[in-house]
């Protein structure tokens, strides 16, 4: 009862602290990345972006056009383009690098959504790109875990129950809530957003916002589509921001999509069935690893102390090992 | 004895039935995926370049060069470019859209990786790409999980094992097995790789190989550095295909890597003391689901009945569903 209670609150509370930790942290890491990424990739940039203007003045100055000429001509000027350096008039005076953009950019590092516009020119930025997602990427994957960790008591266990309460048998009340969960997410991560791109983006139709919604949920990141690259777009950086907002909440929900439907499949013995691992919290260990189901060990009451050494004959796994 | 041997042994072959059922059926959808993107695209793209070779010949053909005719020839060079048609002499031939290279880009879509590199042009080839990632993407996530659920016994389970019979304790034994495997990898999926990839492709040192490599694997796919792409490659569809292959083995030892990693957090109870879902087959439910901590209803036996009716007044959840 009390002490039940109370350590329950205590946990209670310890993991909201840990998850406003995370995603404090992961508010500095993205900063700390866009002023890195700015610092390194800015004197890069303005002095590509010098050189190709001399270059299209030098072209126009020329008295003749020669199909050499063009053709040397267009080969820089689309190498500069590879680099987020347009030669067009209307785009010379904006930054690929400055802190909102190199926010971004450090954004689709980590969420593994890489558009790829603009990309790190110089070897520094190569180099610190490798070891920013290489911290970046799993402690993002962790507070997106730890988030939805969070959201599963209210948006699948709680409704799964009030379903089943409502008199549905627990394995269709699973398919009717996670049919809903879809929905909602369809229509609050899919279709709202794309209707808000393809208002604020001029030369966006639906299908190209609902495709670009779509390709940077699932981390494919093409980047035929990056939202706020257009010239002389209005309130860049708090586009830019929102965008990185929306990509979060996503992700979020699109992790616990995965992580409700592999919890259905569990239920429906879908994964037991495709020899796959259980989505977690399985009380059937035996189940999970099919190939050391020859153990022949049985199954290891839950108070064995984590210090008893492992009989050298059985089949060893990671099961074996409880923790301390 | 007996009757659980041949029951391991039936569960085994139809372990490797299943693998090779969704490995055939996973290179079945990618050429299914060409088929259709080739099909698509190839039109819209031939159109595209038509477009591109005969402005640039009336660019060519004029008198005089305005800053405007400029401006404007540059703009539709670089929106042509944007969809993979460069304008450029030598790379007028070949196509982005033949079956190998339609392949890469299904591959590059159902990984996730995504380079960007062609995009589709056309509105039915951005729709066919949704509806192929729809599925795509979760069915190549699964193929991945099987197979990492198949490689699990040889790379981590039995070294691990070997680790402690020579002597090392469980937790110490888990370290080590995870620092030589992250060791392999790195040496086996992005070393050696990068530096076969830095002999093959003229532009790219050790370290833009390395990047690509890196940038791959964790599937940003930034786009910058795409195998391949360079026109007159010799062997091409070849060298795509071996691409493919390596992006197929390098995302599954990720994976492996992702979840050993997993595994060895549980095992020093790092993810019960983030209060994250364990890897799998954990023994303790309770620790899981901190928020549903004060459930009052006990842990369930093994053998419950899947049909038993739940108690209407006890905290619904899906670890209170057995699976039948």
């Amino acid at each position: 009862g009390w002490v039940r209670r109370r350590a329950a609150m205590h946990s209670a509370s310890k993991s909201w602290l840990l998850l406003s930790g995370f995603v404090l942290f992961y508010i500095i890491y993205l900063l700390f990345g866009a002023l890195v990424f700015s610092s390194i990739e800015r004197p890069a940039e303005d002095e590509l972006r010098r050189d190709t203007q001399r270059l299209k003045e030098a072209f126009l100055n020329q008295s003749c056009v020669s199909a050499a000429t063009l053709e040397l001509f267009l080969s820089r000027v689309l190498a500069a383009n590879k680099h987020g350096v347009s030669v067009l008039r209307n785009s010379s005076s904006r930054s690929n690098w400055d802190l909102a953009s190199s926010m971004f950019f450090a954004n689709t590092l980590v969420t593994t959504v890489g558009y790829g516009h603009p990309t790190p020119l110089s070897d520094a930025g190569k180099a610190f790109s490798i070891a920013y997602a290489l911290i970046g990427v799993p402690f993002t994957m962790l507070v997106l875990t730890a988030c939805v960790q969070r959201i599963m008591q209210p948006l699948v266990l709680a409704p799964v129950g009030l379903l089943q309460r409502s008199g549905l048998k627990p394995r269709p009340a699973t398919v009717v809530h996670f049919l809903l969960l879809l929905l909602a997410v369809v229509l609050c991560c899919f279709l709202a957003p794309a209707a808000v791109f393809s208002a604020l983006e001029a030369s966006w139709t639906f299908l190209d916002s609902v495709y670009f919604c779509f390709i940077s949920l699932c981390t494919i990141g093409l980047g035929d589509f990056v939202p706020a690259a257009r010239p002389g777009q209005p309130y860049r950086a708090l586009y830019q921001v929102a965008v990185m907002v929306y990509l979060f909440i996503g992700l979020m929900m699109m992790y616990l999509l995965l992580r409700t439907f592999h919890k259905m499949a569990d239920v429906h013995g879908l994964t037991t069935f495709f020899q796959l691992p259980r989505c977690e919290a399985s009380l059937m260990d035996d189940d999970t690893e099919p190939i050391v189901g020859n153990d022949p060990t049985p199954p290891r009451p839950k108070d064995r102390p984590a210090t008893k050494p492992l009989d050298p004959g059985s089949q060893p796994s990671y099961n074996s090992i409880n923790k301390g």
